[in-house]
This record gives structure tokens, C-alpha cells and sequence, in this order.
């Protein structure tokens, strides 16, 4: 029973037919059918305009946003533990050329205007010292947290207020979509976010995230450099036919409500041992080395975050039954 | 028909088959068992230990392998019409930071040992004059032409003299063994190579290629690269499940066998009209504008390559009666 | 008798006063009363508002400028015997992260629009192949030929047409200048010329080069460049200083018009010889090993450029009696 | 009377006068009798048998030994406060291709084992974090304390047991020395460094510095890394010239001792208002806007450090009765 991270969950039937399905001779790279769809069928999602590209990694989706949005010299203000700083080997400075991250603070890896300004404010400006150019936030966080529409539009006014560009990493989009019950748009481009690293991956597809672009003109040199980073698959029909089949009928959403509600569970059942409040699919919970040994010993396989503390994450498979088992067990430390 | 390339041919149902069959629940990146077997099975095909990691593209085998030998401030020796030169939108020089492509000559973009040592030999030993550390060659060809195990150890041997990394882009390395009848460490390892780039992706594959270390000590960097190149997929499953079923019973050669044969009927029907000797699965064509349009009219398509040339390639799923149409098309011209 | 290079020249006493005078404490970098100066003093000698920057050295001043106007995944248009391609140790790739020179041709090392079309003509317009987006020549040439007013004008004119940067690599620009008897601003920024490498090294100075930018907008960036690169020099009076002395009472133009000057007598002497017309302070001359060696018999140090061909260079502080002694021993060979 | 920065002393007259001795024809960039005697004088001056670069500022010898010792996919533990990190506008992350800054903490910006562990312990090793490969002190600190033989023996021999190379920046090493009174080898190559920023430009130089590599096998690739930064000047012999005037009969260490004797009388007259013990030539001190506007007033100039604290920084040409009107101001508020 597998808590260790919704990046190893399977892939969803529909996404393997949609896969099967274009298996038929068709152009290389991005021009065919399904690639050609994707500006059309998230301009809908998102209600307004955008231009979309499929990658086939988060960290990819991330660090060529970075490099669509800041220049080597600059840099790009972000939560000291969010997931380009910690995560990535080293991704979004190599995609930059060197770009410096410009870490800051909040509880539940959750930046605020306030918190951003600490850091930015602190940077002389003088040549000596490496500017923002842009600022990043992952919804929902790396500690399961969500942004809310209105929380993300006023970074977005402070990101417009500097000049800045605003990506947002959505690896967990899903979840904290299907969490605020807002529509994406909302909490998006309508909130300011310039590039959205939507992540299908943890949720239900193979190796296809796309990347959103909702201010025009950054698209066609992240095309650029997505080929010169080895990126651009020659039979790109097979991610884009994952993003579509993720998006039709809403599988992405249906995807990451099931997830967050196994998360729920185990929420229910961890009552005060619970470090975050839990908004999405992750569960971060206090638990000793013994506690953490005999839930393995029962099946439960999952990861020591800290000294005392555990993550749990669900993904849109995890299995009922083992949930329900989970949440026992739990309650029974 | 579709003579345009080997890029955008379909999945063999082995392979996604294969895929399916990885579709469970399993350790995330390369810490499953499909991933965990590759050195073992590529270990196998060229008896030989070595290591071997999938990405995802060419271009990015390619560009790994050179960043692994070349240091940034040095230079490769590529023919001038290689395809990391012109066909990559600046892969190798984005993963080696900058390191120089150094341009040497040879028919049907084959170097010999007598042009490599022209373009190195014309660059005095300073600093001001970026120095080769590398060397990489395709086979087969770009022009669909094979080196054979000799011609690539007396490639090899010079490139160890001198002290230089050995690459060979095998994109078409399948079309290449199965023409030259050898095992494949015949005209890699035992000739002096120290990275291969075995391509599948053209040859059946969806979207996994290898990258073969037969050096000791490489791979390990490269690990990290191709993590911070956004290249490890989180499920990476899927691509070494692609990589084991090309190699599985012999998939990988008989694919190429058979584009190798479609070729040929092709190559028998075009005479004098061949550019280059047809040895793998390109054919090179002289025909006229006019000729071109003819063909096209017919229901065949295919790459203008230049003025008065045409380029024509097969792939293991290019139909036989579309073949014996077109070779009837050609001869009627 | 050192015709090796213009590079080992001594420097100008004027400029050796110039920055002894500015021995004195004042504040670091380019806050300095000399740095103040230089874009006033500059937009004076051009006749237009510029922005002015020292820099230590030619390469750095060329890289950059190409920093500035071609982007990491694009391409910068130069002739295959341009120094920024063979002589500055991958600084261009360096400093634009990467960037591809992409190669012309043209006699005495000299680019015109047809031969740039040419280049960039064969280069398709997809994203596979690195696409122009600057070009850069160098006036006076790397073979010592001058590009006229309208010469560069005419290039100018394509580069504006498509939307590419324009540099001039004006190593040897008072040569030049000296030679075309023209304004320094009607062969750079009335001709379309965006960035000039303004070289005062081989011609007085010790350790200051000028980058003028002529297009608004770019100089900003190219100073968080210059500090990134380790080009900021805290005391950056000492370099003001050299730039200022070079310019004032016209000691940049009559040094170029000496070395010219010396560089003509030469020529004179040489008659066959010559393989370049002379038409700044360069030389090159035939002359078989034998007579290579029967010159440095005589004293005379020198670069072997090529099989049978030697270069001379003279500069500000040549002697006449050595141009005298050396015009007699070229045309007693 | 300017305590702003150490940077934009004056340029001591017997560097002056060797610069006008250097001032005849020789051979270019590194090949002149100068620069060739670096690497005996520098080995004399520590005992062992040294390789030694000039270039022309700190910001680019730092970022070229780190480039020597990181891999672009590694780390390089620093101190949060160190000068690398905050005030070289990113010239590390250019020089090492994206390599990241690992922060560590400590009193006064040193380092120590403990703290340095801390950081790197905190890493899983893991393709997804980026590793450290190397460590990077500042002797005397950015607050003006100094390392003892003892303290930088100490973690030499954490970075020798974990495989890391090991950088001091010495931009005010002749302070530490000065104040250690230990010959400059105990603190350096004795103790584990494998390079030495040595610097002169804040202690009577006026554009040098001087790399200094204790483990062989690292000065070639820097030798190719500082031409393709545009950092190898053409005159280089200038710059050699002021190395060795700074080495001849003990310059540099006599003006460190100057400057630290200034320094320290300041801080006699500061007693209570010292933030940190002054141990080289930095005094930082707490003072209300106010008292800072009463300090201005008298003629002082100075840096705002922080909020409540100024820093004071003397040099080798600070004068004795500018440093007696200081102390006498300091007591006075």
C-alpha cells in the first residue's frame, strides 16, 4: 500500500486509450492533430486565449517557464521550499543560464505579498546584487496548502506592480482546484499568473504536463528553447493526446477530487498529529520512528519528511480499502 | 504514404504492450524494476558491462553524451551536416554550456580519420582557439550511409591518441547494424566508442532511447544531468519498458531489417538517380520540381532535402505494396 | 622589430598621464567622475546620444555585445574568419549561453549582403535549426580591408529589414576610420550599426576598451552583464581614464593614421607579395619559409599566418627606422 | 574623508611605478617576462610550488575557482553573508553554468564545521538535490574577522574527508595575515585550500589579482575558462607588473598591517558600538540615523550597513589625521 508519492501512480485507462489511439502514422513533433489541439481545447478550459505546449516532466515545465520569464542575470523569487529550489537537481538554473532563486518565507511553503516583500525589499538595487524578475508559487503547495483566487491575485497585483512575471507550478493543479471549487481560470490568469505549469502526471498521465500561457509572446521562444533542450519528442502526438484525454470530461478534476478526499480520510483520522492542515492530497503527520516502523510493518509505505514527521499522498488510484486500512491504523497508534 | 521520416512512424504493438503491461503501481523515476534491468539487458546485447540510461529523445542522448565528454570550453569534431550541428536548435551547445561544434568534411557526411585530423590539425594549441575534447559521429549517416566496425576504429584510434571522447549517434544504429551483419560492440565498444546514443524511437519506440556508457564513469554525471535537464520522468517505467521490448527478441534489428529492405526496393527502382549509395533506410533521390509534383500527385510524401533532391525514408512499418507503388512511380518517372 | 601584433604595443604616454592623474581616492566601479563622463564624452565623437561602457578587453567588449542582441537559442551571423569565431576562446558562446556563430563567407575576411544571404537563406525556418538574430562584422577586417560607409550601410539595411542586432568589431576601428577619412558615426550608427566594440588596446591604451551602444535599451542590461562577468573593476576610473585620453585632441585617429601610415610603407615594399590590399595596419605577405627565416635573420618577429604567407602589424609606437630597415629587407628577398 | 570601501584607495606609488617600467614592447596576453615570473614568486612567498593567474577583479577570480571546483550541476557551500553570494551579481552562477549556492551559517560570516555540516547534512543524496562539490570561505570575513590556521585547518579536513574542493577569498587576505601574524601558507595551502583568491585590488593594486592553485591539475582549465570570459588581457604584463610590486619587499602585508592599524584605533574609540570584534580593516558600528547624519556632517563618508549600524572600512592610504578626527567624532556622538 503506497503512500510515497502520487508520482509513481499508474497511468489512467482513458489516458492509454486516448494513447492507443494515436497510433497511426501522423507528423512529427508537434504538428500533428492532437499537438494542433491543445491551444484550442485549454483556451476553452481557461475560458480566454491562451497558448499551451506539452512537456514531458514538471521540472521541465517549471524550469523553461523560469527561463521564459527571467533573464540569466536576474533572479526569481520563491518559497525556500518549494520544489524548483529543492527538487529539481538544479533544473530552473540550468534552463536560466544561472539565474539566481531568491528564496522567501510563509507557513505551509505559502508565500504572501508581505513575505515577498521581505525578500525583494532587502536587495539593494545596484549592479552588485541579482534583481527579481519574476516570482513563483506552487498550488497547491509542497505541504498540501492552496492558494485561493483572491490570496493569488494579490501577489499577481504585486508581481504587475514590479514588473514581474508570475508562473505558478501547478504539479497538484487538480487538487487544488478541485479543493476551492473555483474555476481554473479563477485562480489563474483572471488572478494575475502569466505561465501555468499544469501537471497531469501525478494525476492520471504517463509523462505529458503542459505548459499555459496566458500573456502573449512568451510561447514562441519557450518553443525554441523546448527543442534545444531535447523536449521536443518526435512523435509529440502521444503527450498531447494524454493533456486532451486528461481534460476531456473533466478527468483532470474528477482525478484530483478522489484524491483529495482519500487525503480527507487520513485527515479525519490523524486528528492532532497533523503538522499542515490538509487541503489537497498530501498529509503531513507527527509520528515517532516507532509509530513510522509499525505502519510500515502493517504495508503502509510512505516518507520521513522530517525528524518526527511522515508525508502521506494519495493519488487518483489509491484504493479505498487501503485508505480505510490506513486511517485504522492511525487511529490505532 | 509516407516517405517523409522515421519519426513519425507508429508504436509496434510489442512496445506498447510492453507499456501496458508497466502500468501498475511502482517506484517513481528510475527505481523500478523496468529501469533497474537495462544495464543488465544492454549489458547483455553487447557483452559487455555497461551502463544505460533511457531519455527521451535523440536530441537529448545526443547532447548528454557530448556534455559528458566535452568540457565547456572545449570543442567537438562533428561533420559539418551532423545533426547535432544543424538539426538540434542548439541542444549540444545549451548542455555543454556553450562548448563549440568543430566542423569537419567527408562524402555522404562520413568523416575519415584524414578529415578529423584536417580540422583538428588547423588549430593551433593557445587559448585563444577552442581545443577538440570530443568527436562524435552518426551511424548511420545523415545521407543513410553505415561505417563500418573498421572505419569506426580507425576513428576510434585516432580519438584516442589525441586524448578525445568517442560518440556515435545511433538514431538509425539499428538500420546500421542490420546492414553490416556485425554485433552490435563491433562497431561501438570494441571499436573505441564511448557513449552511444541507441535510437528506437525511429525503429518502433514511442518515446525512449538509450544512452549506452561503455566507459566507466560517465554515466554517474550524467544521471544528474539528465535530472536536471528535466529529463527524468517521474514514471520512467514506461521508457525502460519500451527500451526492454525493442530489445527483447531481437524487435530492434528486425525492425530495421525490414526498413532496410523497403529501401532497397526503392534504391533498385531509382538507378542512376541515387545522390548517395542506399546502405540503411534513406534514399536520396534526384528528381526535378516537376518530378516531385508527380510523385506527390500520386499520394506520396516526402522531404524536398535541396535543389533537385529529394529524400525518401522507410520505417518497420512502411507497407510493402506502398513501397512496390512507389518504386513502379519512381521508375515510370 | 616586433610586427607580431598591435596587442604587445606599449601604451601612449598621454594615456599613462591621464591615469596617474586619476589616482586618487574617489568611489568605486563606474560611480566615478572619468566613468560619468564617457557617455557625454562619446556621444560627442558620434555626433548622437550613446551610452558608453569600458570594458578590459576586445573579447570581452565583442561578447558582450552579442550578449545583448542574440538570445541563448539563436544564432549570430559572422564571416568563418572572424575573430570572434577563431581567436576568443568561446567567449560568444560564453556569454550568450550558447549561442551558435553561424558562418559567411567573403574575401579578406570582409561579409557582404549577398553572402549573408546566403548563410541565413539555407537556414529553415523551423525549430530545429538555430535561427539568426544578430550579425557582427569587423572593421577594419581581420585581413586588414576596410568596410566603407556604404558597405556597412547596405548591411545595415538587411540586418534592419531582418530584425537582426548589428555589431561592429572595432578592434582596429581608428584604423579604419583613419583609412575611409569618414566620420567615426557614418560608418557605424548612421549605417545601422547597434553595438560598437570601440578598441583603444591595440592603438594607446593599456587595459580599456569602449562599448557604445547606439540603440537605446541595451546598454542596462549589458551593465548587470559586466558585473556578472567579473568585468566591473572597482577602480574603474583607471579605465575611464584611458578611453577619455584616447579620444581627447583626437589621439585615437592620429595614433590609426601612424600605424597606417607604417603599415603603407610596408606595402609599398612588398609589390606581388601582398595577398590583402592594404588598407589599415595589417600586412600579409607571401614569402616561402626561407624568406620567413632570412627576415627573422634580420630582427624582424612576425606571425606565420598560413602555409607560405607571414602578417606584419604595425602600430601607434612603430618605428620609422624599423619600417624603413624592414620595406628594405622585403624587397631585397 | 572616505570610509565607504577599501575598494577606491589610491593606487600605491610603487605599483605605480612598476606599471611605467612595464611599459615597453613585449609579448602578448601571458607569454611576457611578468606574468611568466608569477608562478616562482608566488611559490617562494608560500613555500611550495604554486600556480598563479593574474586577473583583473576578485568578483572573477571568485567565480573562476569556483568554476574550477563545482561541476555546473553541483553546489558550493558558502557562508549566507558571503560576498559570492550577495555581491558579485550572480558572476558565480555565470562561471560555474548554474552550479547553486548552498548557505550555511555563522557569527560574523564564518564558517565552521558544525554549521557547514548543517547544511550539507540537511541534502539527501539524491539526482533530485543538488549536491556539494566544493566549499568557499572568506578570510578576513565580510565583517572583518578573521579565520585562524586552526579554524581554516578544520575545515579543510571536512572538506578533504567528504571530496569537496576548498576556496578561500582572499580579497582582504593581506588583513587576515597582517593580523594572524602567521605566514600566509599556515593559513591556506597548509591548512587545506586548494585555491587562494589573492587580492590586491583593495590593498594598493589598481587591477590585479591573483589566483593561486595549491592542487595542481586545476590552473589549465581556469587558463582556458579566463580567455573565454574576455578576462585575459592583452597587456597582461600591467598586471603582472602590480602582482609582483604588491609581493616585492612585503608591500602587501605592510599596507594590510596600515589598514588594520586604522581600523583598530577606531574601534578603540568605538567601544560599546562594535557589532562585531575588529580584526582586520572593517569596523561596523551601531549608530542611530541620527548620530550617522552627526558623523556626515563632519565630513565621514560611510555605508548605511543595516538599520542602527554603519560600516567603516580603512585602507592602506587612509590617513593617520583623518583616523584621529574619526575616533575623536565616535566619542564624541
Amino acid at each position: 500500500m503506497r503512500f510515497f508519492s502520487d508520482n509513481a501512480a499508474a497511468v489512467h485507462p482513458r489516458v492509454l486509450a486516448a494513447m492507443a489511439d494515436a497510433n497511426t502514422l501522423d507528423t512529427a513533433y508537434d504538428g500533428d492533430r492532437w499537438s494542433k489541439a491543445l491551444d484550442g481545447r485549454l483556451s476553452d478550459l481557461f475560458g480566454t486565449a491562451v497558448e499551451a505546449l506539452w512537456v514531458p516532466t514538471g521540472t521541465a515545465a517549471n524550469a523553461l517557464a523560469l527561463a521564459a520569464l527571467c533573464p540569466p542575470y536576474g533572479g526569481t523569487i520563491c518559497h525556500r521550499d518549494a520544489h524548483v529550489q529543492n527538487d529539481e537537481g538544479g533544473a530552473p538554473e540550468f534552463y536560466t543560464h544561472g539565474a539566481k532563486l531568491l528564496l522567501a518565507d510563509g507557513d505551509g511553503a505559502k508565500l504572501t505579498p508581505a513575505t515577498i516583500r521581505d525578500t525583494a525589499d532587502a536587495i539593494a538595487d545596484d549592479v552588485h546584487r541579482v534583481q527579481p524578475h519574476a516570482l513563483t508559487i506552487t498550488n497547491a503547495t509542497e505541504y498540501g496548502l492552496v492558494y485561493t483566487p483572491d490570496e493569488v491575485a494579490a501577489i499577481g497585483a504585486l508581481a504587475r506592480d514590479r514588473g514581474w512575471g508570475f508562473h505558478m507550478d501547478g504539479a497538484r493543479f487538480a487538487n487544488a482546484v478541485a479543493r476551492l471549487g473555483c474555476s481554473p481560470a479563477e485562480v489563474t490568469c483572471q488572478a494575475g499568473v502569466d505561465i501555468l505549469s499544469f501537471g497531469f502526471v501525478k494525476n492520471g498521465a504517463m509523462s505529458a504536463e503542459a505548459l499555459v500561457f496566458f500573456k502573449p509572446g512568451l510561447a514562441d521562444a519557450t518553443r525554441r528553447r523546448r527543442k534545444r533542450a531535447g523536449l521536443l519528442l518526435s512523435k509529440g502526438r502521444y503527450l498531447a493526446a494524454q493533456v486532451l484525454a486528461m481534460v476531456d470530461d473533466d478527468l483532470w478534476i474528477d482525478n484530483g477530487r478522489v484524491a483529495n478526499a482519500r487525503a480527507e480520510t487520513i485527515a479525519s483520522a490523524a486528528g492532532d498529529r497533523l503538522v499542515h492542515p490538509v487541503e489537497a492530497n498530501e498529509v503531513f503527520l507527527r509520528a515517532t520512528p516507532a509509530e513510522g516502523a509499525a505502519l510500515r510493518a502493517q504495508g503502509f509505505d510512505f516518507y520521513d519528511w522530517a525528524a518526527g514527521e511522515v508525508r502521506l499522498v494519495t493519488a487518483w488510484d489509491t484504493d479505498a480499502d487501503d485508505i480505510a486500512r490506513l486511517a485504522d491504523a492511525i487511529r490505532r497508534l
